[in-house]
């Protein structure tokens, strides 16, 4: 099993046996979703705002316009963090103490730099589009020298990181399992609804199969 | 309209269309929900952790074990910041440039202090549970004295705040709007699935009211 290095900085105090550093759980986890919300500093206060992202191997990648604030900010520190969470459940114990939530969320530390190279970039943009929603890039119109131009590409290697999940049942003190309490999980999940075809779309167009598999595999 | 004032640190500086100071605004956003992401400052770093919580009035509420690592580090700072965010749709576009998301987000900075009145911290404890699902408290087991003391509860007051909210249809190059390129519109939502009652529950405790709202509410 290939693990993430624990440091004092990745290290799960609180619940550890909820705790993994395993690098194959960290990386499903990433890979589930498309939307981290990444830490900065600006002006000494800490900040999060959710941000697309793509990973490739090791590496996490976000874009933004040449002046994002986070994104310049990163650069400026050369270090970053950010966490990706899927909501899974409520957990509705006996007791309000035991109230929880299952979850799956991976908290990542790494080192930052900025993609220049125009080759390299393209295929991060088009990564990041494609874990929004897998094989549309293909069918899209190709990206302009403007746009290409007028986007900013940030790298982050994992140096460090940590999953948490919590994936069973109600976990209530023993003496209270006998009193006349309801106690059980409401799963939650994210779904697709159908899709929307944009109003200015010609009859001809169809819905692609990209489009009709990603809902097929999120709809309820 | 009452609005949050604008600081440096608050104003949106891209895409400020999509943006915000609305206090009724954002205060339904934070509602929507009960988990922020809150960000934190810890060997210089910033690390952003999701964290369930409450809205009381202009003042949110977190809560943790006593060694929490972030809420000490909050207490510390004595300032604090969290971004509430709710997907609401993919925007697939006919260039990469112009994918995006349909969401609601606030980012809430405000000023920190630890509650030690017990009152005061049940009051809040129990808002915390009722804000993962309305009118479960009532039915818990009362919290013990233990509990209460091995519970750390941190107010926030908010100081300044933005919402970001994209809620439109896909916003391509007018000279792409004639190519042959499926554009459109994925909606995507938080659901309730049925709730699954704890094994170790007596046959006649049967699933209560505000479970069964809950999710009827949410439910797709």
């Amino acid at each position: 099993m290939k693990t993430y290095k624990t440091t004092d900085l990745n290290k799960v105090k609180r619940g550890p046996n909820r705790a993994s550093y395993d690098v194959e759980t960290i990386h499903t986890i990433i890979d589930a979703g498309f939307i981290a919300h990444v830490a900065y500093i600006y002006h000494n206060k800490a900040i999060t705002i959710p941000m697309a992202y793509t990973r490739i191997e090791d590496k996490m990648y976000l874009h933004g316009s040449l002046k994002n604030r986070m994104l310049t900010a990163l650069l400026d520190a050369k270090e970053a963090s950010m966490t990706i969470m899927h909501l899974d459940g409520l957990v509705l114990a006996r007791s309000g103490f035991h109230h929880s939530v299952n979850y799956r969320s991976a908290t990542l530390f790494g080192s930052v730099k900025r993609i220049d190279n125009l080759e390299e970039k393209d295929k991060i943009l088009e990564a990041i589009v494609d874990q929004m929603i897998p094989n549309r890039w293909d069918s899209l119109r190709p990206m302009s020298d403007k746009e290409r131009n007028a986007t900013l590409v940030v790298e982050m290697t994992i140096e460090t990181a940590s999953a948490k999940i919590r994936d069973v049942g109600v976990a209530d003190e023993k003496a209270d399992e006998d009193l006349p309490i309801w106690a059980g999980i409401i799963p939650v999940k994210q779904v697709a609804l159908p899709p929307i075809s944009d109003d200015k779309l010609s009859d001809e167009v169809t819905i692609p199969n990209h489009v009709l598999e990603y809902y097929e595999e999120n709809k309820l």
